[in-house]
């Protein structure tokens, strides 16, 4: 099928969040200095904030896709391993429960990419726009709040009980759409997620973020891609899928 | 607890939606009207309407809840009540499933009451916005885009699994919005389903929407109605909530 009969029959589009749609990286660490100058105590938070997104983050999902671990939300996943990362640098939680409880949120207030709300506006103006992340209902719904993103309808993993890349987080997306997988598009930063969602019929935007781990470990952007669409950013994105 | 701290403890409103966000009566004879016309049938649209919701709706999810139906979205609901009262007056829904399928979705272009836009906007730069609706996420999410209508997040019957007054519904509320019960308030018109949030620890307020039943069949503002707040429409809802 040409590209041009494909996007026709697209109505939704749904974004991964973290990483696509927000600068997970560069709001953890700025948050995460604060609070160690607060707190008075000193780390390279550059690696705490990597390694609570991939051991605690990453890690947690995989535990409960191997069925290690039950379904918790983003928030549980992640508080979880910021006890640990903090207990490690000798800060005692216990009696700063309230304190990490707040820095645990601030996956809550992430920052948009520079293009993430004006290119999403662009692209309400023709398609359903949709969050589909493993980030929990209400992360993604204060994070809207806070950074301006307009989304027409929030889905997450945890509605399903499943995270991405398990094909029932995108079947139930669809179904909750309304619509077959055919007619809603994924967008993410990430190749896995793409994949998972062409496996069950979505069409795949693929948005380059090479500085979603710093700008001292650019991602570098593959070659052939299988993917229908790639952009840039929102705004690119935005001119391939509204102007055809 | 006096009436200002227990509004100083609510961060979220949850709205119900047919009948006090959208004047569904309104909308749904309109249509039907054009429908007649245009497929040349004739009939009491207003009756039609009318049986349509509390035989079709109303009377479905009552099967529901009794346990002799299992659960299914709104849209199936009045899809099949559309088939049957259309059979009744000989229209062939065989020949025409395409016309009736479009038919059954004007429940997701519902026409907001004129103060639901404005109100709305006023009440969201101080909480969190939701619908917590019996009506199915893709119901929701369309009419939200064809009315204009702001909300945070969209939260269903359809999430639960169980429609209102099952207080399974307003608890997996509470918990996707990650508050305590008593964080929310459910805003609504009807005294049943507040009476139902009630009892799981929501905060009240009810909105008098005298015509939701056609400007001949009035409703009446009952006395000493059991709410935290009153209000005309969401205006003064509004100023209610947000000056003090």
């Amino acid at each position: 099928m040409s590209e041009a009969s494909k996007l026709g029959q697209i109505k939704a589009l749904c974004f991964d969040v973290f990483g696509t749609v927000v600068d997970w990286r560069t709001t953890v660490i700025n948050e995460l200095q604060l609070f160690g100058s607060e707190q008075a105590i000193n780390t390279n938070w550059s690696e705490f904030a990597d390694r609570w997104r991939t051991e605690g983050y990453m890690g947690g999902m995989r535990l409960v896709q191997q069925g290690s671990l039950s379904f918790q939300t983003a928030d549980a996943l992640h508080l979880r391993m910021l006890n640990i990362l903090l207990e490690e640098i000798g800060f005692d939680t216990q009696n700063n429960i309230r304190a990490v409880e707040h820095l645990n949120t601030v996956w809550h207030r992430l920052q948009p990419w520079p293009d993430s709300v004006t290119g999403l506006e662009s692209l309400r103006s023709r398609f359903i726009v949709s969050t589909l992340s493993n980030g929990n209902m209400s992360l993604l719904t204060n994070m809207a709040k806070h950074s301006n993103l307009r989304w027409d309808v929030i889905l997450s993993a945890e509605i399903t009980g499943a995270f991405k890349p398990n094909p029932e987080c995108y079947r139930n997306a669809a179904n909750l759409l309304g619509l077959d997988t055919n007619e809603i598009m994924l967008v993410a930063a990430h190749e896995s997620d793409l994949l998972a969602a062409q496996a069950v019929g979505f069409g795949t935007a693929y948005v380059f973020r090479p500085n979603e781990y710093g700008s001292d470990n650019k991602k570098t952007l593959s070659p052939d891609l299988p993917f229908d669409f790639i952009a840039n950013d929102f705004n690119q994105l935005a001119e391939l899928l509204t102007t055809r």
